[in-house]
């Protein structure tokens, strides 16, 4: 949403009494990175989440974004990430329009700038959900267009719908986001997820962190750093046992191949080294959860699926209801 | 459908009273493939698609699927399957999530399994039609899913709406399945349609097949083994002339070019051996009638179109109202 | 439409009276090319098209042809077009059925011809949008179907709704279409957008045409003996600062480097010789605008983009209301 127009988020009330209270306004004006929501805002997006959650599980469903018209521009494709906007935006009667592959069939092709794309789709929709391979592009988007803009993605930057399901979803299931020991699990290096978490959880109190990856895909620097900065505890560890005995949630994610270039043999190395399986459950405390953004290989096995502390399908379904709470706070606002 | 969950069909009854009755209940989970169906159940469904007909000639049409949201995971593309499900969808007031080609989009191409997409995908809709590459496929989408899923074409397997709708079409346009003789041409060796066909047919009483093809795509041997077994009556004939005359169904198919690799002397022999054309139709009875399950090169002439006995097109329309009542099947029960 | 099935537009109204009155019928049963279209026929267009300015602008949007499904036929990729039609459809309570790429994933690729795939998907819809990339296939289509079809563009042929667009525009900007002086500038031999408002623009009074445009892409023989057969003025200039100060329009336009092949250096030649940018801004009259059809690449100065006079993006705009009128029109008739 470009400067030119700022939408009073609270003037359109859709519930007859507010249900809760950031001061005398709640701006939401486009969904760009995770680090742009304090601990209000998440709050108050996680109140709406649960609303969405009983909302989607009625039938014949509701109709609040009826008239409402959202295109989802995605630039390179991700299917799991565009079902879930569009799957969200029908949950509340709105309408979709879709470009599967814009870098391809599109006028960019030609040479058009994304200046120039957005202003031609916010001529045609309500709100525009972006996914793009470049760091950036999001950000740019927002700055041209008079219509929400929703970063699902750029490139190596930054996914915060991942983010806010990943905070909803601790928060679900572990009741708190103060006070957690939480692992990280795997590519802590290129891992945009385990990032983005990072920056969020660091916003709480008491919450400690392990980190436990391959030596080639170690987490960097800069996120210790950060984590130091705002007194947030960390540990590295190459003991997943040891980590899983302790921890409230860990959070598995995948080797990406495709940062390991022609070295498979440090890919196939990698890939092996940190396995979710029973004997990892078996550590666990009782209230602890296996999270995981998917795409999954095999570094979450199969048989841990049917364990109630296995949360990573309750998990991508609170993309839904997350993503629904922000297409209805970003258009009708509270 | 899993058999986490059982849908009662019967407990959610649209209209005053029920249309027919195959005892106290009537149960549909998942259409996976032609054989699941018996004769009763065949001839509830062609009565729902009788009243799909009425239903679609109205405007401004039905909203009965109103709330509910269609997952079309397409694995390969067919263009024209996807667009009949989503129309049948959209003609009963019910929403889609398209992807046109899941295999090279989704996070598939990262190796995830199909059984994490299928959890996925059930999270953000109430029924999947699925088209896949892979022969069982479906099977095991349906043995993963809590929500209903449909088979819409598995790699050289099933793809059981086709047979329903070229059983709905004969009953339409001939006015019984009992008793009937049937023509088969073409590719009769490759042709999943007319492999449904034979199957499907084999329940019904006194029917006999005819099977006119060259002899690189014969009729294989599991068939003509399994009707002799049911006691259904076929021949094989190189004279389509003679066939034509006898038959109430002259059922004509595509040559498949990519079945020949590079022998295109055969192909090229094959596909021009038995043409459907003005002379043919002069030999048919007034009451009999040509299929086809599209698309079609030669083997039809455009000269047959305008004959009243071309039901080609009427049995693509009839793919709409079959699949209108297999989704409200599905989905509300009777 | 086919001659099978005249509508009769008049018969529908969905307005308590006539917003004007071209004789006691007004049929509109395809729209196939630009010419197609009389002045009074233009101007019952244009008057629908600020109808629906006032639609699109209300929340929550019109819903008059709700239970109508709209087709996408796309055989080569245009995802502004698309885009802007189903946002037409989709703001008049409208469905649709879309294939981004109808050339590679339908039936066409096995053989099918155009006309079996429009019998097949005029069963599934009630309104067809093709693009496709053969001249007259729009025509095949409408000659074939016996529901409307709109040419979205067939390869170097027709795009009709582009034409009436910009007239739309034209009309909106400078109040009048008669007595008006227009620029042409840029690729005059192979873009259609400027020979279609060639062919429109001469059906009014005292209409004056300046081309501008590099030697190599000049406007052809066949329009320049078309206006002087029309008796309109037109004149060629190499002087684009001497023309942008005396036309009320002027209609920018990319060199398509497609259309050079390997010969890079005369595009690079041809592409840089007429930016329009402040400098030819500073001479232009105070209500004269510049128009162009997307995409652009530096053919504009991003410069102009915030002077009033820039109307390309209202006029990409104005496509949309264009769409509207001319589905309203098609479906429901006046």
């Amino acid at each position: 949403l470009s400067s030119m127009r700022r939408v009073q988020c609270c003037a359109l009330k859709v519930e007859a009494k507010p249900l809760f209270n950031v001061g005398s306004k709640f701006q939401l004006d486009d969904v760009i990175e995770a680090q742009q929501f304090d601990k209000d805002t998440l709050s108050a997006i996680f109140e709406v989440a649960r609303e969405m959650e009983k909302i989607e599980k009625n039938s014949p469903g509701s109709q609040i974004l009826k008239g409402y018209l959202m295109a989802t521009l995605f630039y390179e494709p991700s299917t799991r990430t565009r079902l879930s906007f569009e799957s969200a935006m029908k949950r509340l009667g709105g309408e979709v329009l879709t470009t599967e592959n814009a870098r391809e069939f599109s006028s960019a092709a030609k040479g058009e700038t994304l200046e120039d794309t957005i202003r031609t789709v916010e001529g045609y929709s309500d709100i525009i959900v972006m996914r793009h391979f470049e760091s950036g592009a999001a950000r740019r988007a927002a700055a041209t267009a008079n219509i929400p803009v929703i970063n699902a993605g750029d490139g190596p930057g930054q996914h915060p719908t991942q983010g806010l399901l990943d905070m909803y979803t601790i928060q679900r299931e572990i009741g708190k986001l103060d006070g957690i020991k939480v692992a990280l699990v795997g590519d802590l290096a290129y891992g945009r997820t385990v990032r983005s978490l990072a920056y969020l959880l660091a916003k709480f109190q008491d919450v400690k962190f392990y980190f436990v990856s391959p030596d080639v895909v170690k987490m960097k620097d800069d996120i210790k750093d950060y984590l130091s900065s705002k007194g947030v505890e960390w540990e590295e560890s190459a003991d997943l046992m040891d980590v899983a005995s302790k921890c409230d949630v860990l959070y598995q994610t995948r080797i990406q191949r495709e940062r390991f270039g022609e070295r498979t043999d440090l890919y196939e190395a990698a890939r092996g080294k940190y396995i979710v399986d029973q004997g990892v459950l078996s550590v666990m405390q009782k209230h602890a959860v296996v999270m995981h953004p998917f795409p999954r290989l095999d570094e979450i096995s199969v048989e841990v699926d049917t364990d109630p502390r296995a949360a990573y399908f309750r998990q991508a379904k609170n993309g839904l209801y997350v993503r629904m709470a922000i297409l209805k706070l970003l258009l009708l606002g509270w």
